[in-house]
């Protein structure tokens, strides 16, 4: 079995690993078609830690993944071999409070693909739980599916952010996440979504996508023109979707009075947080952590023509050349939003 | 100026009115275009009343209008002559514990028109607040305008049932109220609308649209379809748009475990509600009753690719035979959705 | 070890049972203290089944109980023996939806004691998960952690009312789960709590509890008091706990415009509903079942000087009574709230 | 009749000033008899301006007042001469989109005594619409009356917590609003709520508030207490009320997972927001803009054995002695929580 491991900061090869064994009580194991990388993916590759997450011993890269059952463990019901399925990379303690509550995203003890020291999915095989393994339509590609996983976080933001039918929205932002959040909440019930970038060829990733209205940040402001759109209103719901510090500086004026403003962006160092303004606005926020509880509805959104996830496939690469796609992905071309590895 | 009076139960016609005036501060003066007629408005002039409302002296009737704004009065500076409008019907009194709440539709003082004893808009010209005339673009025909009043209503209910992106739901009954809440919950973040109805003419009404499944209630029970098609699970909101008596059996056991039920149909009488079936889901239940604050969300979802209202107007009738509308309504055709008046 | 067997309906007797064995990887064994005796069990006893819960071997009867830490399982690190603790007793299947969405209690899967066919409470000795054993302060008695299961519904039905900071509420019935809902309601926010019955020992109970109103039923409405103490507005909170079909006559009109009701009785039958009225006013309603996330919190409440839960316990009685204890439960004397059996 | 006007920075006087006349339809006419004094009208006084309001113009000061209705104009049936009120200082323009969605504080027109060029209620008469002007009962002083505008804040900032019955609570600061949180927190359902200052006299307050549990903030760390007191989990809902930047720096860690933060202080300068923290905890937050739809609520509870405002009138000065009640409020006097003045 093969498995793309990193040994230690700048060090990745494709090694020959155990294989997983057969599944326990409601477990599957999955055969692995498709993997996309993420920004953590690969700066675990090139600073060897994020955070507090310091890579200590050789680990399996990658979390966004989809593939096919091959093998279901003892009560696992609704999942069978030859399902095509794609998986949540982070299982939680079950017994854990946070879970109880519903908030299984934040719990301490969550265990996520390729976050050290868990292994990740670039690999031939993996066991999962079968209640973090969702079957998907035939309609949906495999690449879809591994795009589940990036859209979640664009999901979760969309949930959070309660959107009621026919809300404004406006994202700061057009990197992947900006996009998926876009998508999902135009999906989920905004009228409009504007979202902004400094770059013309991001936004020109979403051309023809009907509701979704590009605003190149050097030439107008994000507000003002939503303001102008809307009749001085401004948006319900607003997305932060950079994490760069710059963003934040109009931020919290941008929604409209009683509006909410979502925090997607996970910048690094505290940003400056005009809490006057939002109080005169009377605004409340949410934060996103990854996600909880919106894989299936993800697929079963993706699966309808309000969503296409397929145009934001960039390339494909095959899992020999699977060190080509992370170096595909430091290159940081701006027309690049997902790049995939398949086994 | 012209107005189809309503002079008592079963006589009704079109006759000369006084001319409205200027429009005082904050007030619009609109040259009505295109009035849909509503099943209220019909049971006005055949039975004289509704519940505890009476026709005690001529009535112009309609509430359901688009018209242009032809003046302005003082401090109105969002509308101006020549404005696309479409009305909200009901005008609550703005000092009212239920407006500051964010309720206004349950103010006990709302004047509505067409609700003894406040006439209608059935009619060349009227007087109306600027706060509740909202702009249209001029991508919406009239038509469309006047159809803003029953989709406000789908809006409304979509809204109280909190539709978290990618939900599944399931509308009982595809009348015109039913057929306006399933569009918007699907443009509204459902991910797929089953709706069944026991009129096959009803649900070929929604051929060929994305994401709204119709289920011919004679063939399959809808929640043993739904069920089917989500794993077991169930849909997590439920609309009940029919307000028949037996639509109720089987409603209680219909939504997912903690999902929630949304009574939009208004029955004349009690029915039989099994509250031990919905305690032991978990269900949580909202009622509507007319609309609030959704009214430029309707009009900012009926102008994107994901709602198409004209496909719902059966048939356009002269003012001159404004009658012929009421009688065609009365013959209760299946296929007719929407019937509609010009002036 | 010793046990109130139910063998079938009708008979029951305190059988010598297996002892429990070591608690296992996240679980506690626990030395009960004390019981209370719940209408439930008394209805196994005397009816042999609950709707589709029916005593087919015999099980043991409890299920709110207290009692003391003897012995810790791997990995349980907030809980050691010597901890005075109050029991869930329902347990759901951690890896189910409904655990994941943070409503286990309707989690089709759970086990809950004294349900057939699960063993119960009323035992010298008990295996639980520690994530539903919870450790309360000693200035809680052992009768008041008994007492800390049936005011966990009163919590639920007080999270699930929503209720904002100073808010009337009404409660319709003042048997035991509806004084524990009216103690809840006002610990957790309400300023004032009308509370009715028909008859007045139960709502003597009550005397001296302050910003609880008892409204006898019999000599006057509690709408119109309410209304009548509240400029006509009404409470924004209703919650009915009798499961009796009469009062459900009254209860569709009681809440105040935008208010909410909160089903806490089951009643066996379908009731009569008045959705109109309902709608007319925008009520929401949310159902109980039993509880989720709320055992912490009930303890941390009844800890406080704003709940004193001891004055509810009627008499207590020894193991070797507890037949008596059934018995004088069912003597249906008015003013007997909760009956309890010590180990 | 006599004012108290700020003519310009640095220069207050009484005055004889115009009466206000009758009251038109909607509204009444108020003799004053207590007001309170706010920072914000001392502000006024020394600096002659707060952010972008600028006194250009004399203004009578004060906010915070109670009286008695001696006229009532047309229409107000709910209020009669002899009623003992507090009046809401904010009226919103009754027409606006604000309005109509519940956030009538944050209506960009609001008209807010003492806030240029409004004149404030330190004055004999004033006239107020009926529609925020609140009876309160006999039971409750004129002083207490004063008071509900700050124990308003506090509600409003309990409200927007979203507290459910038994949360345990943490507030930032136990200033005057932090006081008043903590009381409406603490009434609000919380079962403890943990207040930190930095001055002991402050925390000396609080002596004998049963559930509110003062924290040396020079001597322990707030969160570190929390935690410790609830199992390492943390407080659902955590008050900022100091709006000092360094009070910031901690706070984003301090609520429990899936927990909210309420942003009550207002700090002069943008605060170091730690976007991270917040993310990976699930946190939400809220910000408090004075106040709306909870002036009855607070006279609800204020009226309650819950909460005992009169303890926190420090002084009473008379109208006489007005400027000396400003004086003393710069002398900044650690106990002192509210000066107020009878005229």
């Amino acid at each position: 079995m093969r498995a793309l491991v990193l040994q230690e900061k700048n060090r990745m090869s494709i090694e020959e690993v155990e294989p997983v064994g057969s599944p326990g009580p409601g477990e599957v194991r999955i055969a692995m078609h498709t993997v996309g990388i993420c920004a953590s993916d690969v700066h675990y590759w090139t600073d060897g830690k994020i955070g507090p997450f310091v890579v200590e011993e050789p680990m399996v890269l990658g979390h966004e993944g989809s593939g096919t059952v091959v093998e279901v463990g003892e009560g696992v019901t609704d999942l069978s071999p030859g399902d095509r399925v794609a998986m949540e990379p982070g299982v939680p303690n079950p017994s854990s409070r946070a879970v109880r509550e519903g908030n299984y995203n934040v719990d301490p003890d969550v265990q996520f693909w390729a976050t050290p020291p868990v292994d990740g999915c670039l690999t031939d095989e993996v066991i999962h739980p079968a209640s973090y393994t969702f079957k998907h339509p035939d309609s949906l590609s495999f690449a879809e599916g591994a795009l589940i996983e990036p859209f979640s976080v664009g999901m979760f933001a969309a949930t959070k952010a309660g959107i009621k039918p026919g809300d404004v929205a406006a994202v700061v932002g057009s990197g992947t996440i900006g996009i998926m959040t876009a998508i999902a909440a135009r999906a989920g019930g905004a009228s409009q979504v504007f979202i902004s970038d400094v770059l013309p060829e991001k936004l020109a990733l979403l051309d023809g996508l009907e509701g979704i209205i590009p605003v190149d940040a050097t030439k107008e402001d994000l507000g003002e023109r939503v303001r102008a759109e809307t009749g001085g209103w401004g948006p319900q719901v607003v997305f932060e979707a950079t994490g760069a510090a710059p963003a934040y500086k109009s931020l919290w004026s941008l929604p409209a009075p009683g509006g909410r403003i979502v925090l997607v962006g996970m910048p690094v160092d505290p940003v400056p947080f005009d809490i006057a303004t939002a109080q005169s606005r009377g605004i409340s926020l949410e934060t996103v952590f990854r996600y909880a509880n919106v894989y299936q509805k993800a697929i079963d959104l993706a699966a309808t023509d309000a969503v296409d996830l397929s145009r934001f496939v960039s390339e494909t690469f095959t899992f020999d050349n699977a060190v080509g796609a992370f170096e595909r992905f430091l290159e940081g071309r701006p027309t690049d939003v997902k790049l995939q590895i398949t086994l």
